[in-house]
């Protein structure tokens, strides 16, 4: 069920709509648009009757919603959500560049990775400190210890941090020490730590399962927000294919699938969507024009040193040339393609 | 590093390595054979000196072992190992036969299912409390009160108990309730998990992910092992393909691979492995006759009813079929397979 | 559009029925089942009248057919259709084996693996004379030296022909010395020719594609018999996915899901669809236990030593050993399975 | 073996060379480059001896190559093959534009195509007459009615044709009618027809098939280049996976990929690859910006009332967008791209 509120609804309209929500056993999830809010109404087993709703003051209508998904869904707000991250945000007009190391590995590596990317003029840096090994005697990250020193990465570059949480333990960790909270490919059915997430009031960067279709993949960030933590930024990883020459298949298609369907922004992790340096930039570029609302590179000061995915890692000189490119595409689509896009989504 | 112990190698002597082991910082696992026993030592980043062991008494060799998994290996042990759960076995010579619904849905639907499972012959009931499901939305299983209906089925029919966990919370439940605790594929690479049950003692039953490979299930094993619970159980649920005649694309080539390199007996589960009632027959056959030790099947007393797989789930009358089909191609194997493999294994 | 004709219907009948059809401008394949006559009508564009048929003498029904698929269907003929290849049977009460090399290499080669064929008992002999190989530098066959050879195979052996033909000119050639066209997956949707192949009078044995859905099948086995040539023997040979312990990942569950659909027989390739020798007797098993109507193997003296595919072919010995088991099976299955089977498609 | 010239060895020494090579009984193929020619030497089973050329006049080198691939690799061609199609080319510094309809329907079909073709400033024309269609009684083209259209189309408009091929009678039509034979996703390891192709003079669009590896696509084109022709433009049009939001998943990675082993242009195809009229903008703008020579796509002037894959064809309208569109981003990437990637690849 899905209440939309008339453009002038006022805030006690709204409540006045939550509340008798709750009293009839649902939850309520009001979504502030641009013109006007709509309530994501969960928590029902089957039909609920719209004449509950339909007659309240400042509700405009109350539609049944049959698809699987109520609260990533266009249909509850049509434009794209802004999602702050820190001082900086993700899905606005603006590319959103995340960049910095897979692992943490020490104080000197992030210092001089977190130089570049201030340099780049990107506003969120990554680094691993709880890291998901196919192994367990791999390099498990170096845990709380290494999310203080993103601390200081921060207190000296005024950079937002985006880190992985591997479980509820991290998940406390990274909302404590972080800006946003990463749940991994791994872990993107791990409907438990979904519905933890849920419950923070930090943004989640979700990453699609290297098996997710699109429905799997909304539906766990719909898992998220059904927990009431609606900033959540999806992000293309790659997925498990037969072919052999990328490490994984990065499925560029789902950036328009995802932006059809949901208001969620989404971005592109080139590094781990191949696992070679050498497609980074190209499939960077590709990320870019595809419409993606942002990148997630990772970069390595010595990428042959690295303890994690240094196959992958860009280095810093590589990393400013990548972010010069991207930049200059971004520039090029911004003038047509939105505009264009939206023709092309009302004849098809 | 794998430590061989000569066959008549006394308890202290191996205690004594044991020792050896910790002192230097790693941690030892003894896991006896049918004749010795073989000690694998992890915690080690670089390579071990096997000087530190092979004049320890007792010790017939110290081998370096390179491949990625140690635990899990034929290397440490030889024959297959046979899991004890509840008052039965998995991975000796009887098939291993777990049935029962999809969920749990009421004390009456239980009932009704046991009795067909204890009149079969099976010795494992399953059930799920907690129920990983794709959409927020979606029932979520009974949770506690359906554990607790699980305890009385033992009670009443002496059947052992398999059912699901999802999280720490979980692993705790089914620990205290049931004889061997399930972790679905969305969780195989949920490593925090993983090691969350390598601390129980209760024996684990570890499904494959829709894409994982051979290297990666069998390096999930060896999460849970590390921590030092080596009863783990294999089982092969089906992958994501591109056919979509089926849900999943039942890999069985996975079991003679797996039974090549690893000690721990092998599943095959043709329900969710198929997703379709007709088909759950013909490839439990073809479980039984490419080697799996067990199949998980499941039976529901009115498929058209069930709140979770009712598309897949077999009647009572299907059920107790299936079980005499697959018994007699057991027998029919019993006689030629195991040595004509042995052979095959030596040659190939 | 399925023209079923009355159970006493005479031959008279049946070619009226078919000259009424050509004269309507569409073509009609009448399919003989055990009861009775079924006719499809192929080469219409849109939807045809049943009128023009209900009131001929001898018709029981005119049924519009919805599906894709016409000629391989059970609305067509409800029996499984028993293909004759040379003077033995693919289809019928008895487990169809083809044996022999991958590829053809010399007469001493061919007598010595013909040796051991027909002690098995086996009645078909496979061996490529043309290969198609990934690199246009690996060995290509011996062509039509190798299809003489073949022949006096036959000859002395009193084994039938299974071979590969990838062109026009070899189906010629192929169809001239050989009893059963194989259309090897690369060709599965060269629909030139598979038109061409329809043209003959052979029998065609059509292996699944790699990366083929079970409706693509269907109709490349469609515009066999479009053609007029009703013997299509279909093969699972395994698909391409991310597992990477076997060559491809041989997707049983193809079978039932035929049999569901199709009169056609299929039988299962266990040596292309697993690429190791070890799994190859395991997944002989399974095939048959799954249901499939035969098997196809590769056997070659000195696998060692083989031109093509060495890693997958079977010694004389093992392969010996594998007819025993899979024989085994066979008649564990022959007493319950037929009927169960019937049993669950009527619930299904 | 490769065998490379001196930088200023003359056409009589070249011809030496390659008598030479033939009089060994081999097959020798000359790639002028930019600076210096080299000699492909194919047709040797085992290794050959670099003696016997090494002391030729003109001879600079003679170099084992290990490879699976000798005459599409960039050891034998460093930079990029432009290849002439008609009076225009692809692969070189302008962006090719193929465009038209997936079928040839009708004079007038082509001709209101054609316009927008000619006034986007695409210099190529595409529209199937005989189209591979998965059913047998779906339509499959107009045959060589069709492809005299599309001569009245060139002889009007000044377009060069494209076309594709499915037969050995195909490719003899398409090289008298067209510019461009096309061997479509299906055919890709038809190796039968990739020879015969292999031996025309016009040059060959080679899709890559739906379940290609790199190295299977590289090695169809190595089969057609074999036989002598080197005209060969690889395609790349979507794989298949799991993916169910479009109909195949565009590798877009491949492109990077092939660029780098390959002197082969290689362009993309977003209709195919996506099935959706509303992704093929976006990931046509991809393409280009992953560094692909050019792109095809389906143009329509009724996508509803088109008789194959209206679905995905776009407008004239939304076709002359999206040429501006790309054509922004191509330009975009001009200043930057290939300097960079040079960089990028010196360090990889």
């Amino acid at each position: 069920m899905l209440i939309v509120m008339k453009s002038g609804a006022s805030e006690s309209e709204i409540e006045n709509v939550l509340e008798t929500i709750e009293a009839l056993g649902y939850r309520g999830h009001a979504l502030p648009g641009e013109n006007r809010t709509a309530i994501g109404l969960t928590g029902n087993r089957g039909a609920v009757d719209p004449a509950h709703f339909e007659n309240l003051p400042g509700v405009a209508q109350a539609i049944r919603v049959t698809q699987p998904y109520k609260l990533i869904s266009k249909d509850l707000r049509p434009e794209k959500s802004v999602i702050k991250v820190g001082n900086a945000e993700i899905g606005g007009s603006e590319l959103a560049m995340i960049a910095g190391p897979c692992a943490i590995e020490s104080r000197e590596q992030l210092i001089e990775t977190a130089e570049t990317v201030v340099e780049s003029g990107a506003k969120f840096f990554r680094g691993g400190a709880y890291k998901p090994r196919t192994s367990p005697y791999a390099f498990q990250g170096m845990g709380e210890d290494g999310l203080k020193m993103l601390v200081d990465i921060r207190d000296q570059f005024g950079l937002n941090i985006v880190t992985e949480a591997m479980d509820e333990h991290g998940v406390d960790a990274v909302e404590k020490y972080g800006d946003c909270i990463q749940i991994g490919a791994r872990n993107m059915q791990n409907f438990s730590l979904l519905k933890y997430a849920g419950k923070t009031r930090k943004p989640i960067l979700l990453k699609r399962g290297m098996s997710a279709t699109l429905d799997e993949f909304l539906l766990a960030a719909e898992y998220i927000m059904a927990e009431g933590n609606y900033d959540v930024i999806l992000c293309e990883r790659g997925i498990r294919t037969f072919a052999d020459h990328a490490r994984n298949t990065l499925d560029l298609s789902i950036v328009p699938a995802v932006n059809r369907l949901s208001h969620l922004p989404i971005i592109v992790d080139p590094s781990h969507g191949t696992g070679h340096n050498y497609m980074v930039m190209p499939l960077a570029r590709a990320g870019v024009a595809v419409g993606a609302d942002g990148l997630i590179i990772e970069v390595h000061p010595h990428p042959e040193r690295a303890l994690c995915d240094g196959a992958q890692a860009m280095t810093p000189v590589q990393y400013l040339e990548l972010f010069d490119e991207v930049r200059r595409i971004h520039a090029a689509m911004a003038v047509g393609s939105q505009r264009n896009e939206e023709k092309l989504l009302t004849v098809a």
